[in-house]
């Protein structure tokens, strides 16, 4: 194919975000060519940038280009006395959406996972039990993803928190909101019976 | 929602490539961070370099760094005698793909659209004409997109060839190969009965 050395290394170095194919890749290239210089240098900047600055929480292991995240910096969030346990970044974006939440966080950035040689201090378990011993934390709400990893994960930062006098809840499986029973998968549906709460009636 | 600014940043520029919405820019964004850093500073550079380095072939107008493209520089190319017209430099990658064609190309950029104010001048023609005029043609082949504007376009550049005494082709339009005849539009149809062809047995 006679194309430009450096448009080819620009369609192959595209191909590293998630879900860009070749296709795509060489669309994107000459989209941002054609149409869009000024945000193609944009982004190169930015990308630069984030690459270079953004970092990690020292407090909650989120992304964030400064010593402490946004959330950790925020003295309100302390008064509540929770901290929730997430996997990646990506969940706190997506928690914090919901508005139901108010507590601080803690990152793990993976999951518990011996076959890969993933132990507790690779996912930051040892900077989490010096929080636990140090702050003033009533609840530690795990909201690691529903999987087999996710759940060992979780129980066993419950472990830890036992071992410090702190409860520690796991957020509910069950039944999609808006979903319908039959698509529901058996294993969510014996969780959603497992998990069935008692309906208050107020007289 | 807490996010840190350049990453917010990050995640709004990367909403400048097509196809990429607000929830795949964040996938691109927390990807990068978390699991390819590297890339994404190589990916910094590379799009930097192209936006700044690549321009147009003085020949044919597709994207390259240097004053010739490759298929331009290529003396076999001219000795063919064709010449290709398409509206865009990914049309090059797809006939290029075919390996059907040998001739060289000349790039439009785009289509006449008198409405939105292109003329000819905007879309190369000024500089076609004088091809046509001092160089060796005996074939201008029309590949613009069977698009209603692509066609008034392959139609206004099929007079300009005929003022310089050059054959002018249009790529056949008919039913897709591989396709099915009662999924195939009425137009496209239509165009394959105006267009059938007489079949040799050779004895």
């Amino acid at each position: 194919m006679q194309i430009s050395p450096l448009l080819q290394s620009l369609i192959e170095a595209l191909r590293c975000l998630p879900g860009v194919g070749p296709k795509s890749a060489q669309r994107m290239a000459f989209h941002l060519l054609q149409r869009n210089r000024k945000g193609g240098i944009e982004l190169a900047h930015l990308l630069h940038e984030a690459m270079i600055n953004i970092g990690h929480c020292e407090d909650c292991r989120t992304f964030t280009e400064q010593h402490k995240c946004a959330i950790c910096a925020n003295s309100r969030r302390i008064e509540s006395g929770q901290l929730c346990i997430v996997e990646t970044p990506a969940d706190i974006v997506a928690i914090e959406q919901t508005g139901q939440y108010s507590g601080r966080y803690f990152v793990l950035l993976g999951h518990l996972s011996p076959l890969d040689g993933i132990g507790p201090n690779d996912i930051g378990l040892d900077k989490l039990n010096i929080r636990l011993r140090s702050e003033q934390i009533n609840e530690v709400i795990l909201a690691t993803n529903p999987t087999i990893e996710g759940e060992a994960t979780a129980n066993y930062i419950a472990q830890m928190c036992s071992e410090a006098d702190i409860i520690a809840t796991r957020i509910a499986h069950g039944v999609p909101v808006g979903g319908e029973l039959e698509t529901v998968d058996g294993t969510t549906l014996s969780h959603s019976f497992l998990g069935r709460q008692k309906i208050d009636i107020y007289r």
